[in-house]
């Protein structure tokens, strides 16, 4: 059993989904780990992970429909607006969805579903730099 | 510390939540690990897992009624329908909710708080096969 | 790799977010473990467990603002409803955010960004005794 564990930067240029399964995919490979668990964590309260259908990008068009739909950029009713219209909004996005993933390793690989991608979801508007903490644990 | 890991089959007849409480418990069992965790994970994006009251099954219809008011089932200003006006809300329901939950072992026993089960949630109307994978971790 | 797991009680006195990192990294650093996991179990349904922003209280007013928006107290569509107005809606919160969060463990601590805070989350307006299992996993 053993653990291991990396730093991953993702520069996300606007609001929107981001693949990430590739670059957690090459994390697993480096750790030799054969059979475990993959960790994701995202290290920030406005972009968060989550793990949807991989193949028509339209699905993840209608998840930020109905973000928008539910979770209102600029509010009135919010108290916390000091970035602008998506600072709140991009708080309550975050907590509905998950700072990590854990995903299970099967023959040092994601053990994934065939339709299933992990994406970072970047809530807020603006450019911004994402910081990843991938912990594969197993033998 | 070791890793045991093993894959269910589940069968959905139709929408709703399914308890796999005991099925998660006896992976547990069969691993052997007296103290670690228990991660489960589902292979699909349109079927996820939730822990909730175990006891009245109506906490479970009150769940289905608040997830078909919050997420319309073919909302006409869906991009990605072509499965059906279940696909999209399956999606978004799915990520919502979790497509793993992670569990506490004592004692070679899932360590649930007494009113807490796992359910499977079937997000699709019609008859499929669930694959979940269940890893334990732990001495 | 070893594991180490502790159980918290955390007395909550009415409906809101209480921080608990301070809690979980003294977990963390009694455990000895230098890099790995850090597993936090809510024993309960309708209490749950959040990451969000740490230092803006009125993010947390806000969040709560939301949750009452979208998830009615007292939704007379609601069929379990035997501990008052805040019993099914406190399920649905749950269910919505996360029964655990799993963060992740370098040089003996919880490797969390600078505004990440962790919050048990009560959604009954009462007071109760909430139990966390914490488990930490690693090298």
């Amino acid at each position: 059993m053993k653990t291991f564990q990396t730093l991953l930067k993702i520069t996300t240029p606007k609001r929107g989904t981001y693949s990430i399964t590739d670059k957690i995919e090459q994390c697993v490979k480096e750790s030799g780990i054969q059979s475990g668990l993959c960790h994701v964590f995202c290290q920030h309260t406005s972009a968060s992970l989550i793990i949807t259908e991989n193949a028509d990008p339209t699905v993840r068009e209608d998840i930020e429909y109905w973000m928008q739909k539910t979770i209102l950029d600029g509010d009135p009713a919010y108290r916390h607006n000091y970035e602008g219209d998506d600072d709140m909004s991009g708080h309550i996005r975050s907590m509905i969805t998950q700072s990590s993933q854990t995903l299970p390793v099967s023959n040092n690989r994601l053990n994934l579903g065939t339709w299933q991608g992990i994406f970072l979801y970047e809530h807020r508007t603006g450019r911004f730099e994402r910081r990843l903490v991938v912990t594969t644990q197993g033998a």
